[in-house]
């Protein structure tokens, strides 16, 4: 598939049908987010692909928190808060496939090249991985929702990831219900609108 | 140009020929990148392009201070000192282009759906728009280099960033004169290897 087709498909999904994802599918699209830059050739990603589904419950309810904390925050705009109590923002239980996304800090002695004036460094080449994973989907007709309203570190404790294992979100994995009329649920929620432009200085 | 051949041929590029890079692929490259995923479609990608000679000279300077200080940490490894420094990092000079990339940070009273459990995936939404115009570039016949080896709250200063931009780096963008034989550049100088799966745990 045509990279221009797949940047202008690619979509944050939160609706799936059960189609169950093929494995193959889902081993490409990691092969594709290995095939991300990263800085210091440090590699820094990891997965941990969750398939309990007493654990998604939980992911579930921890999302929920969260998203309830978060609407609070809107009291003083009650129609924006009841916008957003609106949207479908997950598919923890609902999509076939789970994924939580970390990035490896390395050892305070540990040299890598390139992160030395900025360690956050390692976290942009995993979101520079995890965008190679959701463009592999899309051109694969799959598609992928990442989830962010998560209390990280009580996920990277409940998974049980190891040490130094930087958690960034967990992503839901499926095959897409709608296409949302080619445009981000957000704007088709009227949540928020896309620019038309980048916005560039000249320097 | 298909996609899996764009994820196997992108390449952090420090070798560029001189020829310009057309206005028109320029463009091209920065609305793939204005196509990426924004958390709360908050789109927060900020570019300055720089094209004064002479600021260019002044980033290239603190690029080599902060080589400098970065190399020392390896004075115990003179092997490994030795090969860092003949290591080509940069392209600030010699690239045509030279784009400075940040993350516009919300005010503190500015809800952003999606941030309040992580403020950092406003900057992970930057870096997908980073991967989308590499990704851009190399179907067109370019490449890019991403130069993270600086004072980055200098380079702000420096290029006058609006308040509020998080600078997160300094992009070389030209016509490549090298594939480094179809590697990366840092294993190509035997800096590094990459590994052949990327590391996925099932829980």
């Amino acid at each position: 598939v045509d990279l221009e087709t797949c940047l202008a498909k690619r979509r944050d999904t939160r609706h799936f049908t059960p189609d169950p994802v093929p494995a193959a599918v889902l081993q490409k699209a990691l092969q594709a987010a290995h095939q991300a830059p990263s800085v210091g050739l440090s590699e820094p990603w990891r997965f941990i692909q969750v398939s309990s589904p007493a654990v998604k419950r939980q992911i579930l309810a921890n999302f929920q928190e969260c998203r309830d904390d978060a609407e609070e925050q809107l009291s003083a705009e009650k129609d924006r808060q009841n916008l957003h109590r609106s949207l479908k923002l997950e598919a923890i239980t609902t999509a076939p496939v789970g994924l939580a996304v970390f990035c490896e800090q390395p050892r305070d002695d540990q040299y890598i090249l390139g992160t030395t004036t900025a360690r956050e460094t390692l976290q942009w080449s995993v979101a520079c991985a995890i965008q190679n994973l959701w463009l592999s989907l899309t051109a694969q007709g799959y598609g992928l929702g990442w989830v962010s309203i998560l209390d990280l570190s009580w996920l990277a404790r409940t998974l049980a990831a190891p040490d130094h294992w930087y958690p960034m979100g967990y992503l839901c994995i499926g095959k897409p219900a709608t296409d949302y009329a080619g445009q981000p649920m957000l704007e088709r929620e009227k949540w928020g609108r896309r620019s038309q432009q980048p916005y560039v200085l000249v320097r």
